[in-house]
């Protein structure tokens, strides 16, 4: 048995218990960890510079980008903002145990529809050091087993805050074994083919690595690979609010998956609103790409078909000029990732149907794509973003991680009874019950 | 484009319209339907005896069973029956379009958590005449497109029950396209490629196919493969009750998945129990095979280790002795397929304890595994049974094929306002509202 094969095995074995355990004792030992990582502070930032340092080597070599090198950074203001991160994960409702349906099948035999933690977890996270302890705070809230792998460059910080998390809780009521940590490619690899003992994968980071998770294993996968946003400014767009939206959502943070990268505008008011935008973006250092009609208008690069479907991640835009709103939901249909997509306008039954005809996880009106975060909407914390179309869509909080169980309580009632001569009828009267 | 190729594609584009279709239209579709087969019933039964002559050949040539027969015949009570039941789906609640939470963000920035369809939904399901309609009707009602491929022994019944259906909504103000129809092998394995095209696919039939599909596609699956389901009888077990439980879980439907396989009885009352138990199976035909010490009570057949993983699927059942509930739990866990299992016991803690414990869809207490079905369980009709972990769990009806989509409202929001000084802050109150 390969190392990834036993932790993967300790780590169903701790869920089974793990989904038994209560609220309470789940939100102490989520105080414990917070305590942990504020009482190691000093050990938790001890080989911080040595990652960091390696990733100004890899920097050098144009390997890696400031933005990353920035966000490995971990120091006592980021520890205390961990420590906080996870006391407010403590203090969020429980998410197991909701009776999510009560009824009365007939006398005396009642279903219930309860919810329960999903089992075994396995997360690949990128190189933020507040990645770790949020994912295995989420998912020990909801009562899942964590088994956890992070960016290579944070291989050292990861595993002191690793350590701390462990340790914090090995003298609690918590299962022994419900969070893991694997370090190795290979370790991945073996965890893609456990589909007996591992229940759900969320990757993160890069299209590529997520696309790979996806075409390898058989375990159900939430996530993202692209994340192709849209803003359309519509011909009935307050062009104040539009320039506002527009520009936030690409300039506020262009690396995260939430940033517009094609502006769509309608040829009404093309003219108008092109000029400002383009300013603004000139004067953010923003490379805008635009299609034919756009470049009648304002003098900018072309854009060509590649465009439409391109993820940039930094401050680049592709605009093009569009007929109608309904060609804007074409354009969104067909190109984008199905992740969020903001319209701008002052008619509100053009924003509906804009709206609702788009087929994305989240849309907005009169609103930056950014807002598109677990956070921001009041999950408390998000495990990730899913563009997929089942299970959890969107921004992933303790919800997500949970599914639910259907449970009969009767006095020994058959199947046999319901049916031929004489058959009994099943009342299905739903009452407000809780299991 | 192959043949499948194109249908995926009709799919995709109608499913995007159907989304928006309101449940009034919808519900007048099936009705369209239901009518429509009451008024082609002598079309419909006419190919009907073709496929049952040719499954009788296959019969006598010992690859096919008189159970899958006799599920093939069609005949005019049985299109009552399908007409029923389409007009029973479309009288249920409209799945879609249902606000399932709505979130003051700020000021003027409103979340909402929207029920929408999947979109495509594949099916690939058994030569039961009635399928073909119950998975049409139940996509229909959740707005979602579907592509249809049922068991090659009945193609000609089924091309005319899909005609009926495809013509009954062509003139109405349902997408066309909205239903394809698949007919050969090839096509299904094209489809389980589409992943760019086809949201979610169901199939069902043999274990070997399920398993088939699910190793070869990157499509979500909603599905089981086998059905290896308990019943536990505790020390603290009423016997008449546990005797009515046991014997109908077995004896009530033996083909069917929610069918017990396993039954495990606590040593305390086994010398009881296993007499009575035995004696009525010998009756119904039921071959018992037992671990040694249920064989050292009754006079059975020796039980192997295959038999705690084998779905027998007919009048076999095997039959271990336990030392405790916590044992049975541990079997059920270690050997059961996460379907359902069922404890029957007078002592209600340790029935919780048991049902808590099982890491199954469906766990009932002093109840036959047999209610373990969407019907029974009031959800409408069924489009199948779900042994995953994600998405949708146990029977699945109209709701397992909805999703979710977050709308917001906003006024310009940015992101940018609420970070650095002068910050907002969030409010994140949930209302009472609607989308």
């Amino acid at each position: 048995m390969t190392d990834a094969e036993r932790k993967a095995k300790e780590a169903e074995s701790a869920a089974l218990e793990l989904s038994n355990v209560s609220d309470g004792d789940k939100s102490e030992a989520l105080e414990s960890i917070a305590d942990e990582k504020e009482a190691r502070e000093d050990e938790l930032l001890e080989p911080n510079p040595r990652d960091v340092e390696e990733a100004e080597e890899m920097l050098e070599r144009g390997e890696y980008t400031q933005a990353l090198v920035d966000r490995l950074k971990l120091d006592s203001a980021k520890v205390s903002g961990i420590a906080d991160m996870v006391r407010g994960v403590a203090e969020q409702d429980d998410p197991v145990g909701e009776t999510l349906a009560a009824r009365e099948l007939d006398e005396g035999l009642t279903l219930y529809k309860v919810s329960v933690p999903i089992g075994v977890v396995g997360s690949v996270f990128e190189s933020r050091p507040d990645a770790l302890p949020q994912i295995a705070s989420l998912c020990l809230k909801s009562g899942n087993a964590a088994i956890l792998k992070g960016g290579s460059e944070a291989e050292e910080s990861n595993r002191v805050l690793f350590e701390a998390i462990r340790e914090a809780t090995a003298e609690s009521d918590i299962p022994n074994g419900w969070v893991q940590l694997v370090e190795s490619r290979e370790d991945v690899e073996t965890l893609l083919g456990m589909d007996e003992h591992v229940d759900l994968l969320m990757p993160r980071g890069s299209t590529a690595f997520v696309r790979h998770v996806q075409d390898n294993t058989k375990i159900p996968v939430l996530g993202h690979t692209e994340g192709v946003c849209h803003v359309y400014v519509d011909d009935d767009a307050d062009l104040d609010k539009a320039e506002r939206v527009a520009f936030d959502a690409k300039v506020d943070y262009p690396a995260a998956c939430n940033a517009v990268e094609t502006l769509l505008v309608n040829e009404d008011v093309a003219d108008d609103f092109l000029a400002r935008i383009v300013e603004r973006y000139d004067e953010a250092g923003v490379e805008v790409r635009g299609d034919e009609r756009t470049r009648e208008t304002v003098s900018v690069k072309e854009a060509t078909d590649d465009d439409w479907t391109t993820e940039y991640g930094d401050l680049t835009v592709a605009v093009r000029v569009v007929d109608s709103l309904d060609a804007a939901v074409d354009h969104v249909n067909t190109y984008g990732s199905k992740h969020t997509d903001s319209v701008v306008t002052e008619d509100d039954i053009k924003a509906r149907r804009f709206m609702e005809s788009i087929d994305s996880a989240s849309v907005f009106h009169n609103a930056s794509t950014r807002f598109s975060d677990g956070f921001r909407y009041g999950l408390g914390a998000e495990v990730g973003i899913s563009t997929g179309k089942t299970h959890a869509r969107g921004p992933v909080g303790v919800e997500g991680l949970t599914t639910y169980k259907w449970y009969i309580e009767g006095d020994g009632h058959v199947a046999g009874d319901y049916r031929g001569e004489n058959a009994r009828e099943f009342t299905h009267r739903d009452f407000d019950g809780e299991w």
